[in-house]
Order: C-alpha cells, then structure tokens, then sequence
C-alpha cells in the first residue's frame, strides 16, 4: 500500500511558559495508507517542522520532506527503513528534517504495526522486557520543594526519580548541594536518584568539574548532559575524573550523533528521543549500537504517552531503566492519557497492543489545536 | 547601540531544478542598528529559517530565534558571541535555529565592520592573505562536458578546480574513472585537481574504498565528502587507507561538529560553509582550532558574493585555497555580482571594504522575491 497522507496537528497549550517543560506544545503526525492510520509526535517546534514538510524545493538536496514520504510504498520493515533513508538523501540540507522525519518515522512504524497486528517491539524483538520506571521530574525552586516532590514519587511507588533543570547549575555549587540533597533526603537511599543539568555547562569543563563531589556524595546513578550534546572531549574528560555514569543524547538528531557521544564522549548510559533522532528506525540502530558496545540505552521523554511509547519502542530486549514523565501538562495527558501506570515492582513496558497501544483523539484535543496557514505568492500551501 | 530590526528576504529562480546547484535561491537577512545596516545570507531552507525566527515559543530552550536578537546590543566582537551564545541556548531544541542563526550572526559582523569602517577579517587578524582560488564546478553529464568545462576554467586562468556531484559514485567505477580523467585531462597536469563525492557512499566504506585507486591515479589534491557529515568512524578508517587528504565540513551546523571531523575523522582540510556553520562566529573558532591542529581550513561556497565574502572572513591569515563558484544561477550574481575576479596568480582575498564589501541591492533583486504570509490563529505572524 502507498502513503495517501501525512497530516500534522499543532497543539498548544493556552498559556507557554518559559521554563524547562516540553510538553507544553505538540506536533503531532497522522500517516494514512490503505485504510490505516499511524501515529507520531515530533519533539519539536512545531511552526519550522510543518514548514519543512512543504519547504519550496531548494536543491536536489534540500527537497521538502513530504516529497520523500507521500506515494511511498510501505509494506514492512525495510520500506520505513527505505523512506527514512530517502529523507536523509534528499533533506540533507533542511536541517529541520530530522525532526520531521521523526514524527513521520514513529507514524510508519505505528502504521504498520496496526496493519499486521503486531506491536512496534516485535518487529526487533520477541521478548519486551519491562524497565524499572524513574519518576522525571524537575527540580523545585527551593531545596524544599524538590524534597517535596521527591517524598511525593517515592510515595506513589517509584523505586527511581529523575530531577533536573529549573535551578541547578544556575547558581553556586553550595546552592546545587542543597537541591541534590534535598532530592536524596526526599527518595531515601533505597531508592535510585539521577540527575539532569540540562547541558547548563555547555563546554566549561571546570564549571561541570566542581559538581563531581556532589554527584559521589549522593550516590547519583547517572548525571546527565553536563554539557552540549556536541562537547565530546568535555564529556571524555570528565568521564575520567568520576566513576559516575554519564548519560546524553537527546539532543542527538541522527543516529551519528548518539554514536559519536559513546564512541568518543565516554557516554555510558545514551538516552534517545524517538521524536528527535529520527524516528523509531534511526533509535532502533543505536540500541543495536549501544548494546554492542556495553553501553545502557534508556529513552528520552518528556511529553505525552504517544511519545512515552514510541520511545520505548526500539529496546524491547533490553532491561534497565525507562523514564516516564509524571509532570506533563493536561496538553499531553489529552494526547495520550494520564502518567503510565507502573506495576507493583515499580517497573513499565512498552504496550502489547498493535503499533504504539496509544490513539490520540482528535475531539479530545479540539481545543488545543492551532491553526496554521502559509501562503507562497499568495496561494495556500499548508493549512491546518 | 540595540538591534532594532531583523529581515529576511526569500528570493528564487523562477525554475528551480532538482540538481546540486545550492544557488537556485537564497535567504538574505538584513539586521539594522543605530542607522547601519549589516547584511547576511542563510544558506538554508528558506521557509523553514523563516519559521525558525519567530515560531511560537515552546520552552526555554526552544524559543523563536528572534527572542534572541532583537533588542540586543551591539558594541564589538564580543556583543555579537554574546548574541550567538543566547540563540544557542534558547533555541538548543529548535533544530532549524543554527541555520538562521548563520545569516544573523554574518549580518552583525557586516554592521559591526561598517560601524566601525573596518572589514571583518581586521577583528580576526592584521594581514589578509590571498589564497589561491578553485573554480567549483558540477561534473558534466558525461565526461566530454567535464573535459570541455576544465579546459575553460583552465583558460581563464585558475590555478585548481573542483569537480563535484552530478553523476560521480551514481554509476560504476569506471564511469566513475572517466569522470575525474576527463577533469584532469582538461586542466592538465600542471593545476590542483579537486574532487567531490558528495556524500553519496553515505556509511558505506567499501564503495568509497573502490576509488581510491582512481583518486591517486589522477592526482587528486583532496577527496572532499565521500561520506556522510556524522560518519566519523567511516572517514577515519578510509583515511587510513589512502594518503589522499580527505575533505569536509560544509555539513557541520555548529563548531563542535567540525571539530570532531579533525578530532575524530582523519580529515585534514576542513571546509566550513558561514551560512550553515552558525556565521562567522562559529567559523572563526573552527578556523583557529584548525590551525592548531595543522589542519588545512577553506571556506564552503556555492551561492553568491555575499557569501563568498562572508566565507573568506574567518581565516585571513591563511594561506592555501579557496572556493570560488563559477556556475552559480542569475539569482546568485544578482545579489552580489559576477564571478568573483581573481588577480594574475589566481588568486582571491576577502575585500579590504569595511564589513563584508558587498551591499545587495533590493532593487536589482525584486524580481526574485518570494512573497510569504504566516498565520496563526488568523493572525498574520510573518509577511515579507
């Protein structure tokens, strides 16, 4: 069957904040073949995504991505593996393509795990372990509130907790001690912390070198993004100088990138956003890549359950850890349902349902959506 | 002084064909400040650079570009890293920013440089070497063409040329062979022969490994992008297997990136486009980390004079080559002039005019304007 459609859905919430959450907005992508539908959501701004879907072709490679996508032929695997390829060919030079492609990706793969009943996971794997779920929070604006929070998943059953953002790193070392220890104190030492700084030290080694004391002090499982995600000899150093694990890669926008971050940047846990690197294909390769290599693959999720599933999608053989948002806006609790439940070992699973288990409702999201039009000389060429 | 007003001017052929000529339009950006202007372009996507300006905010760290720069200040070098580290770190998730990010930051330098009635590359350095030019070329259809467009560029007096895209690696490795002897033939042996793949091996090493014989044969004084950007491991290895200095870069969207084909990926000639790589901020740090790696570094140009001069800014003080296109479409020498001279050595400088030395003019350009309306929620966002 050939690709009749791809129609993309801006969702917003009324009220944009400028703080670190990312499920305060949406793009999501309806492919339609052959009397089915598949589902994605891109991890992306959503006005320059749309845009490269229907871009004026610059160059025969700076095409936009629809050209790549609609009329092509999808009937397993190694056709979605065929479109992506397509699209990185032709889009080498739409540098927004990537996230594009991972919505369109993460639709195909829905796609067509509706029409041969099957779950995404069992394309890769026959085995779909369940992880330990980590609570991914933020941290509070005061030690007490992170405390507060951390009391709080600890409470609803977490055996993990994520907190990052809002003040660390922002201000001295002694602030960020108090944060971490708050977080601690709130989770108990039975429970395992991670921590996020949000790339907040860019390339400054030293800047990231003086929180090493802090990370050992609370026996943080992983620290995650000290720096940019292309700061790879910043990331190789530093993994040197502390036995704690560094985790990156959401930032990663091919499967290169992610790569690069464990063949160079002594990354030892790489985290993925399928709504980012490109879709479930270019995810699945580096699971492949990071299990060869020993390295601990986890998702990248910080928005609704549609993208919780697709994220959890491309390591089904694995164990280990996944992270599951629980402070999304209502946006993304209408797109795919409230926090995913955890079972009684705190642990989750990709669902066993065909494709992702997860269908948006357009009625549900009705007052959410945005609308868009883009006029080149005066004629319509994108309306939603 | 603040930056008062940022624009961006879409421009196009009337045809625009699917083939390697990134000339067939192009997105100027013009910043204005204190009664100066300074202009830039974006070798981008239009639309989507357009859209990456002033999408609708997402989060912190993915913010409309322009949030970034209007209002800034503007009083030396350092103003403008000042501006180019605040897009970094509030678009860091709007993938499309660096390449708008490309024309706005050489647009500052431009106004910077006529502010202060300086060329830009006097705030890097106080010589401005000539570097030899290399007339950048597409491979002819078939080999016949490639000999007769080598026996011209030879005759106007330039001392190497590149032949690049069109059908090399599409077909055999004896078409392949034919290509680059019919280049070499009609230079002769006395002039620098470049060649370029294109990415068209992508990840594949051995299909790349097959022309190295051809490579050597015909004395090719680089390879440029056998691979894909992110395929580190790749060029590292084929570097390996020939002494032929492998070549890119054009795809890097910040430093970091080209950084790690000098760290990581054997090139020793780095090849740094200002209009993708992040403008000439990000250009003139590659320049300086390429010069303390002994690496060859040369501008990326395939478009008008405007970028040509923004390309040669960031490495005054070296010598070595230089690209100047010469095929480039009507649009590209309407906006900055004919095929840039070169003097009787075949050589070319970036202008001794204060900023870049080259002034669009609107009026020469109006023809080539694309018109482009946004709305969002019926409100008009964009019209330019």
């Amino acid at each position: 069957m050939k690709i009749e459609a791809v129609d993309a859905f801006y969702l917003r919430m009324p009220d944009v904040k400028c703080i670190g959450d990312g499920s305060q907005d949406a793009l999501l992508i309806r492919v339609s073949a052959g009397g089915f539908t598949g589902w994605g959501e891109c991890e992306a701004s959503p006005l320059p995504t749309i845009a490269a879907l229907i871009a004026p072709i610059s160059h025969s490679a700076c095409q936009p991505v629809l050209n790549s996508v609609l009329g092509a032929t999808i009937d397993g695997p190694a056709s979605i593996r065929a479109v992506h390829r397509a699209v990185h060919t032709n889009c080498f030079d739409l540098l927004q393509a990537d996230h594009a492609l991972s919505g369109i990706d993460i639709a195909l793969w829905d796609l067509l795990g509706k029409v041969e009943g099957a779950p995404v996971w069992s394309f890769f794997s026959s085995v779909n372990m369940p992880k330990t779920a980590y609570a991914s929070q933020l941290f509070g604006a005061t030690p007490e509130d992170t405390f507060a929070a951390a009391k709080e998943v600890a409470k609803l059953g977490y055996l993990a907790a994520k907190f990052g953002w809002g003040p660390i790193g922002t201000g001295s070392v002694e602030d960020d001690r108090h944060q971490v220890a708050a977080a601690r104190e709130g989770l108990g030492l039975d429970r395992t912390l991670l921590v996020d700084t949000g790339c907040i030290f860019d390339h400054d080694l030293e800047m990231a070198a003086q929180r090493i004391g802090i990370l050992e002090e609370f026996q943080v499982g992983w620290w995650e993004e000290p720096f940019a995600t292309g700061a790879l000899a910043e990331y190789s150093t530093l993994s040197e100088r502390t036995p704690v694990s560094l985790a990156a890669g959401e930032g990663a926008h091919n499967a290169d990138q992610a790569k690069h971050l464990i063949d160079y940047g002594g990354v030892t846990t790489i985290q993925i956003d399928t709504g980012r690197v490109g879709g479930i294909t270019a995810a699945r390769q580096v699971a492949e890549y990071a299990r060869s290599k020993n390295v601990h693959y986890v998702n990248h999720t910080f928005t609704s359950n549609l993208a919780l599933s697709a994220s959890l999608q491309p390591y089904p053989e694995q164990i280990g850890l996944a992270e599951v948002p629980t402070q999304t806006s209502e946006l993304a609790r209408a797109i795919g349902g409230d926090t995913w439940s955890i079972d009684a070992e705190g642990a989750v699973a990709a669902p066993a349902e065909p494709g992702l288990g997860i269908i948006p409702s357009l009625e549900a999201l009705q007052s959410y959506r945005q609308a868009i039009e883009i006029r080149w000389n005066g004629k319509p060429i994108w309306t939603s």
